[in-house]
């Protein structure tokens, strides 16, 4: 995979529209006051982009390219703008400017950027808002966070049961106005507007007037429960390759849809909140400011502390042997950080297979075995090799000997707390990316410890 | 977040096909070799259930349903399957149910099919295929690994440039056979072939007859150029929030299509690469075998035995000290592991702002500040609680300020650390989350077990 860490160093080649050299022009632009050069740098950038670029600056330039560049601030870059950011944005903008931007949004848009807005900017944006779209906006919030609901668009396309494709397309052109910017299915609704199934717009597309909708149902037809977590909605879109699908409400009836770009978003947030739990770094961002970076990352920092003191009070059960045979001071670490990062090797294979349902009750004992297996090998193999440094640097056979069991043992244990720490946390109800890492490296701490310097006090003194 | 946790600690309840009482009543129907309730069971299930079901049992069972449940056994059960258990499961089924399940395949799954097959068995895909689609797939396997050229799909939906709305639908419905099973775009080209822009299906089935489809065109059209990374195609789907995009040829020809499920999976097996090799896991899954998943895992491990043999060395240096004052040896584990959790935190946000592109030469040295300060700041507080804890325990104020001293040091230098190696490995073209950590655990540890040691020999003796 060479080429695409080359071309990840490289994007400025590939069409990625915001390269350093035109942040840099852009920079020059604003220094210079320059409205006109600004704009030509800006247009042809996505808003996407442009967000990237507000966020890649710091506060004082974000403030200048708003105010010069206001023609250019539009909705959309305010829903693609990291939420550390808005709250910030927003309030550096004209009221009249962010009223026009979140009047362009579609009703899902405008729900995900009032969710992180404290009140006071919540209402400034709900009053920008019309008051049919301001109704959907605030009965979308009662729905619980992170669920289905807030998810949706309330903008759907239906037809009833009985309507041919030639009556749908019709319907389509008639009310061309009230469509939604993007829709794939017609979702096909019963009397008591109840989805029954769903029709692709190429099925429409491609099929004669009098064919009746029912013939055309897509076999990857289901509905989403408007309370369902997004993280088991966007697991069904990927498991089961949708492309949108209707949500219901607790009666079956049709209340949104929810198409795979939100899925693919939620999908991508929750793998970055797995990657930076994995850490122990809680949620955040680069735009975060120093304090408040400081405390998320304090309370792992913290429960690592407290785990490496009780590792240290393991250690003082040994004074004396180190006191000895300082010999063992040198070595032991070897073990432990062996130990922590085999654990952390199975520890991230059983989060991931957890995530991805791969890791259930049906096989969780035969992988605990595979672990195991792989754990004591490795043990084995790294056994040797420290046996005889020990043997050499400190000419001691016996030191050897204890370091190379040591080493199995710390493996092995190693192996067995990386997968049943995140299964049963799993069990329990707590996200096994949260929590593992650190209980899996006092295991291997306290085990490593323990076993080394045990073993050389009973063999050594 | 607590309700999502729970939800996928208890996934029968959401809809997901595949629930541990499925699994145990299918195993049950197979040892009782009865295909009749083994069919009622499998008929629900979608095919990415099935390749699941596959992946969850053991080498023996997985033949066993195979041989009794053939009939369930389909191409997209072959592609939704794990890459792993791909060529086990090609040799246990009889060539004539291998043809027939390949055969019902769009292009790309069979290219992403024998990618990863040995030749013998690539030779026997390819033979069950009719000769178009044989030259199809042949053609596709020419591209790069891991290129847009190996992920579009050939069959595309195109339209010359002077067409209205009314003949592009006749067009459809009278070559309604031969269309993609999923499209959502027409692609509009000019008489080269070269695409000049996109028409969305809602669009056409809503615009009159009589509309030219230049009319017509989305913002959102860009070309992939057909040896793009297929990373940086998964990039561009998510921030461009694309739904499929025409492939281009040296020439700009148009030579397939890339749709957002293809980017989604891209962007699934990306985010677990990442999060696989930050652990220092290889590639690979729980269905491999002991022996390859322990070569798998032994690199690192071995690359970790170095580095913690030279902060052993470290330690070494101060054997002399260390036997004076055995306290050293119990507390310089706490200064390490603090540094390591540290530098593992800052690493990790700095790998994932690299892969989204937040991170960029424009605003390295900002970010570099904001995490040194955090560093520092989180330094000086568990400077404060180590101090106290040195004086209490060990009952010597000198050994508390060195500890404090060590403690900030090593978080600050963490920090350092934790941003600038990824960015450098980036920069050289090497994958950041590769081989980050090994690094950064280095430095902190040496730096960790010399600043400790160091001011307490030159303190305490």
């Amino acid at each position: 995979m060479t080429e695409e860490t080359v071309e990840t160093a490289a994007p400025e080649e590939e069409g990625y529209g915001l390269d350093n050299r035109r942040v840099s022009a852009i920079l020059l632009a604003v220094a210079a006051g320059d409205t006109v050069r600004l704009g030509e740098l800006l247009e042809p950038l996505h808003p996407a982009d442009i967000a990237d670029l507000l966020e890649q600056v710091d506060s004082g330039r974000r403030r200048e390219i708003l105010l010069l560049g206001k023609s250019f601030f539009d909705g959309e870059v305010l829903s693609e703008l990291d939420e550390s950011l808005r709250e910030e944005v927003i309030t550096f903008l004209p009221p009249e400017v962010l009223a026009e931007a979140v009047r362009e949004l579609e009703s899902d848009d405008v729900v995900d950027l009032l969710e992180d807005l404290e009140a006071p900017q919540q209402e400034a944006i709900l009053d920008a808002l019309e008051d049919t779209d301001r109704v959907a906006v605030e009965q979308a919030l009662t729905y619980p966070d992170y669920s289905a609901g807030r998810l949706m668009q309330r903008e759907v396309v239906r037809a009833p049961e009985h309507w041919t494709v030639g009556e749908t397309i019709d319907h389509l052109r008639a009310h061309k106005k009230t469509l939604p910017d993007q829709f794939y299915h017609v979702i096909v609704v019963d009397p008591g507007i109840r989805p029954v199934g769903y029709v692709t717009l190429g099925k429409l597309l491609s099929s004669k007037r009098s064919v009746k909708l029912t013939r055309l149902f897509e076999d990857s037809f289901r509905t989403i429960p408007v309370t369902q977590p997004e993280s088991e909605v966007a697991y069904a879109f990927n498991q089961y390759h949708l492309i949108s699908a209707p949500v219901v409400d607790d009666g079956g009836r049709l209340v949104g849809v929810i198409t795979i770009d939100d899925a693919m978003n939620v999908l991508d947030e929750e793998h970055e909140e797995d990657i930076l739990r994995l850490a122990g770094v809680g949620e955040g961002s680069l735009n975060d400011r120093v304090v408040e970076t400081t405390r998320q990352r304090f309370p792992w920092l913290f429960v690592n502390l407290l785990t490496a003191i009780v590792a240290s009070l393991v250690i003082a059960q040994f004074e004396e042997a180190i006191a000895q045979v300082v010999a063992l001071a040198v070595l032991m670490p070897i073990i432990a950080s062996m130990g922590g990062n085999a654990g952390t090797q199975s520890l991230t294979v059983a989060v991931r297979a957890l995530a991805t349902k791969d890791l259930t009750g049906s096989n969780v004992w035969r992988v605990v075995r595979r672990e195991v297996a792989v754990g004591l090998v490795n043990g084995a193999v790294f056994a040797v090799v420290m046996g005889l440094v020990g043997l050499v640097w400190f000419g001691s056979a016996t030191l050897g000997w204890v370091i190379a069991a040591a080493m199995i043992i710390n493996l092995g244990v190693a192996a067995l707390a990386g997968i049943l720490i995140p299964v049963t946390l799993d069990r329990f109800g707590i996200d096994p990316a949260l929590a593992s890492g650190t209980f899996v490296t006092t295991v291997t701490d306290v085990v490593g410890f323990f076993a080394f310097l045990g073993l050389a006090s009973a063999v050594l003194l």
